[in-house]
């Protein structure tokens, strides 16, 4: 039977892999790749990096995926995102099954942990579900940014007894007003969605490029340091052409 | 200057160490281990096989820890665990006073990972703030049974977009008819609080002792697999003498 492996490889320190993601990169044949854009160079270089580290047997193949273009103009956010889905799965399933042969077994490299703002689970969930290529897939967990966020500012991410929210900057701008207090973390913010907090003594754990060599981390309360992070963002995505941030706001209300 | 790492260390699969949690336990001269309770035996006996399969140099040494005894008849939750936090603060910091010297390097191991419903960092945070005893602290982030959860199941935490809670059975039980929809992860929980959710098309993806030979996985409609994972819970609690189990509730009405 066929094999994929969708292994999480964290969230760019080559320390986060765990041994377990160590031994299913060893097992795989064929490596899926889908960088593109800004970030592109940089994380293909992050890539190889752990896979230099620490692939043994060094025949593998990598294959570049071309990627289907997401309509980013729809209105629908969810829908244009399910559509782009089952673009992939056909994509996919069309790889699937020309690359791996019977016993192969092919591996997905995800930032992170596949299970949070990553839709290669659900992907793969919907190349299966089309019965059209039969295999087997195994998720691997890998630490996320929100893990290394808080655990380079030595940051609990909830307080006692306290529920966490992890939510995307386009949610946090839509929420903001709605009196809600707690705890919440910020990931796929294509901006500075913090600005829209009104509430200055929130405080915020910020990082930019959290667990590579780039790290930039600050924390404070919001009327102390929101200005500091915009100038220190807008500086740092010119200088490496593209941004990747993640914060944890918290309020100084709680949540109920 | 003395050193203490917060380690964490996954949800029970040695294969849930990470290649920095390696090196940190490999840094380590002294253990620091509170393990208690009915689970004791069991995380003694998983901790163990960690540290023999990680640990290159086998001349550290392990101090069992006298944990103060936490006020659980207290009406006020955070306060009786904020006190609790204090008392271990004082023992904690004479702890490292006394058996690190002034370049020893101290170790706690935090099961899943230490920024998530875990008082480790929060206690320490309070010892460098009493400022008796000079040392630094690293955390190292560890992949959550939350994570090992959502990889044994196959599922993303999230759906496109939406946001994710994560909270405490106490809570879930709280806020039930709150007409809030949305994805919650619920971890703490002493009971079956899942059974306080009135719309039975809610999908659970339950898992108890996930990551270790033990695990047990349900997944489905709560109206039809919630009866089971009590009886499921109830037999392993009662075989195993403890149960640490973890939840992912898929709400049919989404959040707001």
């Amino acid at each position: 039977m066929r094999r994929v492996l969708v292994i999480g490889i964290g969230a760019g320190d080559p320390g986060h892999v765990t041994m377990q993601a160590v031994a299913a990169l060893n097992a795989a044949d064929v490596f899926f790749v889908m960088d593109k854009g800004a970030a592109k160079h940089e994380l293909v270089r992050l890539r190889r990096e752990i896979c230099e580290r620490y692939i043994e047997d060094t025949s593998y193949r990598i294959v570049e995926v071309r990627d289907p273009e997401r309509d980013r103009s729809a209105p629908d956010y969810a829908a244009a995102v399910a559509a782009w889905r089952s673009a992939r799965a056909e994509v996919w399933e069309e790889l699937i099954a020309r690359e791996l042969g019977g016993d192969g077994c092919g591996a997905f490299l995800v930032w992170g942990d596949p299970a949070l703002y990553d839709s290669t689970i659900a992907v793969l969930g919907e190349v299966a579900a089309r019965g059209r290529v039969a295999f087997e897939f195994e998720v691997i967990p890998g630490i996320s940014s929100v893990q290394a966020l808080a655990a380079a500012h030595r940051v609990a991410l909830n307080r006692i007894g306290e529920p966490i929210e992890i939510t995307t900057g386009r949610r946090l701008r839509e929420k903001v007003g709605d009196g809600g207090g707690g705890d919440v973390v910020v990931m796929l913010d294509a901006g500075t969605a913090f600005d829209s907090v009104e509430d200055g003594d929130t405080e915020i754990y910020w990082g930019a490029y959290v667990g590579t060599e780039h790290e930039i981390l600050v924390a404070g309360k919001l009327r102390d340091v929101a200005e500091e992070i915009v100038r220190l963002r807008a500086e740092a995505r010119e200088r490496h052409g593209w941004i990747m941030d993640v914060y944890l706001l918290r309020r100084s209300s709680r949540g109920g």
